[in-house]
């Protein structure tokens, strides 16, 4: 647990014949053909936007091999843009580049960029490769790995959208250096998470590593990229479509989709809303005997100290919550279903919280 | 092979665990109830269009169980709907009934909705459950099985889709007594191209049997249908996502789709673009020594008996042809790939055709 290399370092994601590698290390990007082996053939795009093109798209051409047809496309940045107009964009691209199925999309940039290009593999001639190339926190630890593609809609988040496994995902760790701290702290949420549902060891190491984190110390942060993404590469593994254990993946998130739908896609960074609602779910846990009131306020602790927000959006009311949680992903016919904390290190789905506990809750939470 | 049984009838599409029925007969939709043992959950999507709702939705209803969360969705009718911004509106009318992802969409209708409709499935939460009611023979016959969804966009037909099977196909063969006879034609297309690519005695069959099947004699309608999906199951079971023998299946489609693109979809049916296509390949194959020229006819007599256009567009140049036929799915890199006919009964697929013999042929072929 507390290994710290900060060389290369090769996880996989076990599922068979699609099984692919996560290569995590600085300087990944700058190695010359580094991308070559995931190609499907020579025609190849690189998907971006506009504040990753000016920082790493060079170095991004300089990993493909020099005989390509080559195309690149340049998104405007910002989870306002993740929907199916600009999803749209990449088709367009693709056609009228002449690209057929075995052509290769390179998502370079953050979670919008992966979920984004992901579905348009999943659905460019019924499904195409792609690589991911993650350049936020985020998008290392979580959205990257595992296949979940899409976009949102009006009216709630990924509502759309594949599972589609990348042939490859290559984290070059030096991105993170020109990362806002707005954005590092949102990918901390999800390092954070994964201590939560799977890794009390995991949550223990980052109480006294975040300000390393924070500081982008080199050897705690690929630590911590490492140990994420082998926790959710294992979760993956066990269970691809989100039948059962995957969902614990989801803590947070169900409180934190109506949070980022409420406030419009983008004014509350993904990362921020699911650590609100992390927050929410071990307060939940907490009325329903489960948590202790020390447990919480060492998950509140972690998240201040992550610099991520502890208070839910002043405007929101318990029916801007209820009627957005309604239209979870995990719910089963009119079921709500939640993902809480037995303990620290432990998560469950639940679908037997009485109205009332949550309603409680979600009058009782503080607003900011 | 001269079995013509009218009653119900049960096929297999041999998936492993996404294996499912094809249910072949009359007044199948009539049953009360026969379409519950495919639903997911209680929450049901009926979508359809204008002209079948008319004339089926009532009954497609009884077949139902009474305690749903049912919706109906009617789209506008026609080739030039079957696109994203059609299936757009099945997403929203999803997520504005509060949908899960136990739900069940039901496709009823042709070829256009049971594609948008398995598509909306295959994304809608990452993917829900779908059955097809194909209510035109085009649709039972070909695309309602096999998984094949998708729309299609301004510069390529069905250039954005997945491979998505559906809970089960219920062909209700009394839904064709209301086909136009331009759509039984159209239909018939599909059927030849079996027999032309897999079936010489089926083809033989047809040759006599096709005046029967134009006057809708249903003993000869309900075998060229078994027929037909027993012949499609197996090329699915063989390859669903078309990696090679599957491909086969698009004889006569790369002309085809060039054809039904050039013209705005909708102007020439799906069917009667392929039944040129299939002419226009199999006058390629005799081209390169394949066929004999009395094979070449043959297949034109029974192109001409099913009622099915031998020209080509009067305003389509050899450029309009190859522009289109660059962009098909098929190509690698940017190798031509054609299905063409060694022999009536047998098809390959072919990346060696010389470029001045396709273009001759492109050039010589009939305009009408």
């Amino acid at each position: 647990m507390t290994q710290t290399l900060t060389g290369p370092h090769t996880l996989e994601v076990a599922l068979g014949d699609r099984s692919y590698p996560i290569h995590i290390g600085p300087g990944l990007l700058g190695e010359p053909g580094g991308l070559a082996p995931w190609l499907a053939g020579r025609q190849v795009m690189i998907v971006t936007n506009e504040t990753v093109a000016t920082l790493y798209l060079e170095r991004c051409r300089k990993a493909l091999p020099d005989d390509l047809e080559l195309c690149e496309l340049v998104l405007p940045d910002g989870e306002a843009t993740k929907n199916l107009e600009h999803v749209s964009r990449i088709w367009d691209a693709l056609l009228e580049a002449g690209f057929n199925r075995r052509c290769t999309l390179v998502a370079l940039g953050g979670g919008v960029i992966g979920d984004m290009v992901g579905f348009a593999a999943a659905c460019y001639q019924r499904g195409v490769a792609f690589i991911q190339v993650p350049t936020t926190l985020l998008a290392q630890v979580d959205s990257s790995v595992g296949g979940k593609t899409g976009v949102n809609h009006p009216l709630g988040k990924n509502m759309i959208g594949a599972f589609w496994q990348p042939r490859a995902v290559l984290i070059d760790t030096d991105t993170l250096a020109t990362l806002p701290p707005r954005e590092l702290s949102a990918g901390l949420a999800e390092v954070i998470k994964y201590g939560l549902i799977r890794d009390a060891d995991f949550l223990a190491w980052l109480e006294q590593a975040l300000p390393a984190l924070r500081d982008l110390a080199p050897a705690a942060l690929a630590h911590a990229i490492q140990r994420s993404c082998a926790l959710k590469a294992e979760i993956v593994a066990e269970d691809e479509t989100e039948q059962g254990v995957r969902a614990l993946l989801n803590l947070g998130h169900t409180f934190g989709h109506a949070i980022e739908a409420h406030q419009g896609y983008g004014n509350w960074l993904h990362g921020e809303a699911v650590g609100t609602g992390m927050l929410m779910a071990a307060e939940l846990s907490a009325r329903l005997g489960w948590l202790t009131t020390d447990d919480v306020e060492r998950v509140r602790a972690i998240l201040r100290a992550a610099g991520l927000p502890l208070e839910a959006p002043a405007e929101m009311g318990v029916d801007d919550f209820l009627s957005r949680m309604r239209l979870d992903k995990k719910n089963v016919d009119s079921r709500l279903r939640l993902v809480l904390l037995p303990a620290l290190g432990d998560a469950c789905v639940d679908d037997a919280t009485p109205e009332v506990t949550l309603a409680t809750l979600l009058e009782q939470f503080p607003r900011g």
